[in-house]
């Protein structure tokens, strides 16, 4: 079984995701799906050069930048083109459709990098007197329009990137809680801990390029949260500075005295101020990564058998179940699964982290209750094969608006008892709204009460895909809100599911997050637009 | 091993605690104690009877009163000095105090009590109208001042007792969880749910009287948190009423849409709004309850092993470690330890519930631990023990208090690292505040990263009993904040800790509450006083 890879990545493609260098390929069985199930029939018009983006004109008044400067530093504050367009949106499948069209209209005005949390504190400070709206900036991977802020009554835009803050700054052995700066990308971060025999054990499939602040922000849930918790679990404490001065959250694993603010930045999209340091949860890094193959006959029987790990406790660290269509498409010969032709039933993935006692007790307890409620083992080939790819999946969109399709991902939480019929209601609202697309759909995080949905929809793309995938993103969202799912699980809100998240949370819900906002940043620059209508 | 007690509560003795005929004799070495060790000369003076308690008259105007009754019903809003007393403070040392002195200047003007959570909304909203104080009371178990409201500016004061909002909703068996009314006592909740096979598993020094509401209002944690989980970790959903309308919070176990709004009314102690209605996480009622004793060396050598169960997971069910002087005192025999004269080193009480086979593997690797660590195996007999008398303590502190002591519990937690340095803050603290008072402490809530401190104190009374508290109770505030532990793990903010409370999350926490709350209650009439300074 392979490491995890913990190298740290090379800058993100522009255009695109991740490293341009691993570039997918689309498998051939992909491009006769593309043309036989979807009707893909071209490709899609050639994407936009760098050269050829439109960026509109740096707009941010020269005294403000001047004074950005003497905060950070001359070199610190970027306005050239190659900055601009590296913080211009975030990489959902609008944001990339858009920048193939070569439209960089949401560009920030300039880049700031801090290099403390005082430079952060200064900034905001100043932004605030100006009226610049700022964005915090981590790894740039939102796919939910996160990164773009409403520029209506402002100066100016700019973008707070927080690479230069990278720093493990302590370990705590005894209480198990390493210091780290949030513009730490993952993979920096777990490189830095491995030196400590340590790790935070949290893989989104962002990872490669994800940062910690990002991470908690945007209250990340990684593939391996059945093992570790999600990242919302692991925030001890943070250090948050806001414009009106800095918050010290988080003085015990626990606490009676009052709400617990940690929960209200957790999730707070740099809406209520920005990270500038967490205090985070570590694990000795495990002697043991083993994954395994199950196969069920169908998702109802995997999902109660899903069910039961979870409310037993101690479940494997990475539960994972593809449905029906999923299995099939993901798998290069259907018959893998050892059933003929397309019944080919489900691929439920469970994978163990751990010391070899420990994983040798979870894995065996797993596998009584995987085979009790009907799955086959179908040895550790599925589980290595998805362990291998699980930071793939972004690549592969890019090839594929390429060749035409329109490609997004969707992902709701509910009680278990409500989960059929959520998994209905989203399939079926895309199916209305798109005609004949691949509506895939996998449970990658588990809990006593009830689990994730997770939805990969892929059709031909139409002469408008933005129309497309917004008409299409209106009808999931709607389903959602409708069948009683929250409406996202791990993607956050952003821009995109502002209005649901409303409805979700109600009237007096967005009261609560207006009058925090209020309080920390009365001029409102934080990422205006995003999280909060 | 007998049962938990599951019956349902008789009224609550108005002038102290629990069940008038549960008092407790001192036993004979305590009556020692008081007197070899503290220098306790004389009882106190005799409490007030019912009848010679000073109450001031209602003050409830007329017309709102009407309004009131309207709306609930005649006979759920009562005046009569009965039903005032017994909602005049809580059950804090001082409330015991000032009701021993005949003291009820505290008492609202009237109880009022709603069927419906659409009752609740009106009360809440004719309130708001008239600028009537709302005091919401479940159990009445407060030990922090949590049922005083600051009468300064309002035309009166209501306790809104939520007693007959004791209904259980509904059991979802698939996700596990359970709709339950606040209202309910815990042993109204668990005899409930025992009809399904079911328990909650919070357990918490209160549990005879406390509440559900009251349980997610404070934030409360359970002796079998280990197991469990704190109450907070229970709630996967709620409805509250504020003056302002009402919320539905809690769609799925966990979300990534914006910061967690159930952490935002968990502790909010009755000052946003009235919860009232709970979704909690429920478990199949253990098959074995088994509790056993370990002795350590030291405190120290005992915390070390709590760390290593918590640190690998699956610690036991209940776990607490009493200090070198807690474990001396709570022995008849100090001898029975094993050790020589006072050197009797420390009780860890282990217990485990669960199903057979689970609390056989859990218990063969924590007592693995345990030796490990240096632990030496009691047998059942401390455990059992412990768990017969593990809601009696309140009980002691009446007789404590009428035998002439001065007894006061209080609570914090840390990071393991931080532990040691925090225990003797407070301990230093109190010692310098009381002369020479007994001071012990135990561990009863382990987690990864840290673990609380619950102090027990017992001193000889002066002729100002409450003047002797309050001076150490702000000594043991500020060594408490001064080390960096949380001002409560357990009994919550109230009006005790309030200071401490905001000097723990600064200027800007502060104004995050103040902010929530002045867009679900703009008149204040919620719990003022309470929590927010």
């Amino acid at each position: 079984m392979k490491e995890t890879p913990l190298t740290p990545a090379e800058p993100m493609l522009w255009s695109g995701w991740g490293d341009p260098a691993k570039a997918a390929e689309l498998p051939a069985p992909v491009r006769g799906l593309l043309g036989d199930l979807l009707g893909v029939r071209a490709p899609a018009a050639p994407a936009a050069t760098f050269g050829e983006v439109r960026l509109p004109a740096a707009a941010l008044p020269p005294p403000v930048q001047a004074a950005l400067a003497a905060i950070v530093g001359d070199e610190h504050v970027r306005a050239d083109d190659d900055a601009r367009i590296r913080h211009t949106r975030g990489k959902s499948t609008p944001d990339l459709l858009l920048m193939r069209a070569g439209d960089a209209s949401d560009a920030p005005d300039a880049v700031v990098l801090p290099g403390s949390h005082d430079e952060v504190a200064a900034v905001l400070r100043l932004c605030a007197e100006h009226r610049v709206a700022v964005v915090p900036f981590g790894g740039g991977t939102s796919v939910v329009g996160g990164l773009v802020a409403a520029r209506r009554g402002f100066a100016g835009v700019v973008a707070l990137d927080l690479a230069r803050l990278d720093r493990l700054v302590s370990v705590d052995p005894v209480s198990m809680i390493a210091e780290l700066e949030p513009g730490l990308r993952a993979p920096q971060a777990e490189r830095l801990l491995a030196e400590h025999g340590l790790t935070l054990g949290h893989f989104p499939q962002s990872y490669e390029y994800a940062t910690l602040g990002g991470f908690a922000a945007a209250r990340s849930s990684g593939q391996a949260s059945a093992g570790y918790g999600r990242f919302d679990d692991m925030v001890a404490g943070m250090t948050v500075a806001t414009p009106r001065g800095a918050l010290e959250i988080g003085r015990a694993p626990r606490s009676a005295a009052g709400p617990d603010l940690r929960q209200v930045f957790l999730g707070s999209e740099g809406a209520f101020g920005v990270i500038t340091s967490l205090r985070l949860r570590v694990h000795r890094a495990p002697a043991v990564r083993a994954y395994e193959g199950w196969r069920f006959e169908s998702f109802t029987a995997g999902t109660a058998a899903m069910r039961r790990l979870a409310q037993e406790g101690r479940p494997p660290t990475v539960l994972r179940l593809s449905d029906e269509t999923e299995t099939m498409v993901g798998l290069a010969k259907p018959t893998d699964l050892g059933a003929a032709g397309r019944d080919s039933g489900c691929l439920l993935v469970a994978g163990y982290e751990g010391d070899t006692c420990d994983v040798a007790h979870r894995r065996e307890r797993a596998a009584a209750v995987l085979a009790e409620e009907g799955g086959v083992h179908l040895g550790p080939e599925p589980g290595e094969k998805w362990a291998q790819g699980r930071f793939s999946a972004p690549y592969l969109r890019d090839s594929l608006l390429a060749a035409g399709a329109t490609v997004e991902t969707l992902e709701t939480a509910g009680f278990w008892s409500d989960l059929p019929r959520l998994y209905d209601a989203v399939r079926l609202a895309l199916l209305g709204a798109l005609g004949s697309p691949l509506v895939m759909c996998h449970i990658s995080h588990v809990y006593a009460t009830g689990a994730s949905l997770y939805f990969t929809v892929v059709t031909a793309q139409t002469g408008d895909p933005l129309a497309q995938w917004a008409a299409a993103k209106r009808a999931a969202n709607e389903a959602i809100v409708r069948a009683g799912g929250t409406i996202s699980h791990h993607h956050g809100v952003g821009r995109d599911h502002r209005e649901a998240y409303a409805e979700e949370i109600g009237d007096l819900g967005v009261e609560i997050l207006r009058g925090i906002k209020e309080r920390l940043d009365p001029a409102g620059i934080l990422n205006p637009g995003v999280l909060i209508p």
